[in-house]
Formats: C-alpha cells, sequence, structure tokens
C-alpha cells in the first residue's frame, strides 16, 4: 500500500455564523437565508481586490468540529447509510467544505466579506475563496440516490431546523 | 497579529490526466473533453459506494506544482492583475483547486473513477470528492471583470489551447 503523502495548509481567516452548534444548522447554502462574516487575516487582503464585483462566491473551508472519519454515512437527507464521497457530510477522510454563498460586501480596510447563505458552524477556518461563474460551474447532472429525495422532504426536513 | 494556524490534510489518491505540463491545459473543466481517472488509495474504497450514479463530481484538489503564492494574479482570460481570490488562478495562499467534472464509470476493484472533463496537471494528489447537485449548486450570479469576458474570448483563447 502506498504511504499516505500529507499537505499542511495555512488557516487564511474565519467564518462568523449565528450557528453554535451542529443542530439547527442550514443543510446547505444554496437554502439557508443566515448572514454571516468572513474575517480575513490581514496579510491577505490584497487578494480581495475585484471579488466585491462578484454576487456568489466559493467558501473553502475546514470542518473544525469533525474529529473522525467515515467511510458510509447515513446524510441528514436519506435513511440509509451512502458512500462519504457521494454525500456533503462533515465526517470525510479530509474534513473539507465548500459552500457557495451570496456576497453582500467587503469592507476592505477591516478585511471582512459580509454573506448570505452561511451553513457552517462559528469561527469555521476557511481555506480558500473563489469567484463562482455561472459559465463554468452550472451543469445539468444526474444526482443518484439524491434524486430520490424529493423537494417536499427537502422543504420538511429544513422547516424544521430553525434556519 | 493572529498567528496562523496550519491544518494538515492526507491524499487519498491521484488524478492521471493527458498533461504533463501546464501549457495547453483546459482553462475549466467545464470546457475541456479530457479523459482522465482518479486512483483512489485502497483504504478510501468503500467510501465510492453510490457515487457512480452521479453524472457529475467535484474534485477537490492540490496544485502540486505551485510553488508560491501571489496576491494580485493576472488570468488567463484577461489582461489586468486582479485579487487572487476574484480568480481560480493556481497561486494561492492555500493551492487548493476544484474542478467539476462528468463521472464516466466507477471500478471499485481496482478504485478507479473515470472521468472527462479533466482539466489539471498528470498526478495531481486528491483530497476530496463530493456529488455535483444542480438543485443545491446552480446560481443566477453576477461575474465581476469575468463578465467583461465574453464567449469570443474564451472560444479564441481555447482554440489556442490542444484540448
Amino acid at each position: 500500500m502506498k504511504e499516505s503523502e500529507l499537505l499542511t495548509y495555512t488557516v487564511i481567516g474565519y467564518i462568523r455564523t449565528p450557528f453554535n452548534e451542529k443542530a439547527g444548522i442550514p443543510i446547505q447554502s444554496s437554502i439557508s437565508k443566515a448572514l454571516g462574516t468572513v474575517n480575513l487575516l490581514p496579510q491577505y487582503s490584497e487578494g480581495l481586490s475585484d471579488l466585491g464585483d462578484f454576487s456568489h462566491i466559493y467558501l473553502i473551508y475546514h470542518f473544525h468540529k469533525a474529529n473522525e472519519y467515515k467511510l458510509k454515512v447515513k446524510p441528514f437527507l436519506d435513511d440509509e447509510e451512502r458512500g462519504v464521497f457521494a454525500t456533503r457530510a462533515p465526517l470525510r477522510p479530509n474534513p473539507i467544505g465548500i459552500s457557495i454563498v451570496r456576497l453582500i460586501s467587503i469592507d476592505k480596510q477591516e478585511n471582512k466579506i459580509e454573506l448570505q447563505g452561511v451553513d457552517m458552524l462559528d469561527q469555521t477556518p476557511v481555506l480558500d475563496i473563489k469567484p463562482y461563474i455561472p459559465r463554468f460551474d452550472n451543469f445539468e447532472a444526474r444526482t443518484g440516490w439524491m434524486s430520490k429525495v424529493n423537494s417536499e422532504t427537502v422543504r420538511k426536513k429544513i422547516s424544521d431546523n430553525r434556519f
């Protein structure tokens, strides 16, 4: 068995959100109205230039409360165990999360990005920020087990949550 | 200045692609027809269950030839310097790439995922794999400097490339 290679990254900022515990977090940013803020570390401030003209951005971040991983998980929207790579569950071999959120404004003086649609825990460490570009990022796609989860179920599960 | 926190991840596999050098790589997976393969390390094989029913997946990977970072970069599709977080350029504080690629088939015995639409260098280390779900991932969005790059420019720039 090939030995695993390790990669080390630097946290570039932290996301402030209204969510202090896992229960009640919106399951996807696309259905969250919650407001949040990225506090970028000041040494990366210059990298924010031109970002304010985009309406949506990807946040790539660390699931900092995921302390173990599972290869089979029961997704929030399903009752069957699924391979973890066929889900967005946090308990992944590398606990990296991706959310597409709405950019409201950038305060370059304070290195803050104001956002809507956050779906992660407060104080989540940020690894990267990228622009969302429909021309490159929108696909028609088949969605496996998710296609059996109808909109009604999503609405129901969401209405049980606070946001 | 708050001291930076470090995070360490484990490479879970490697992507085989036709691209041995940076010149000629498709600028986005959405406009690449190139075939590739993820060779997943065998210890993660079980995590592939149920993934084969999805037509598109996110690959989250390491830009392994990006040895420095810049906060201002000149994107491939533009002649002006832009903040790195407003681009998809590889020379980022954390050289993490995201591509949405088409899943052709999975060989669970061999831990291989056959793909179309690869846009990264051969032997790129993989950090994570997630399902692409239009219901969560498609947004109407404003695209800042990118909106001034018209389809003609994209086509022209692409036709200069090999794929």
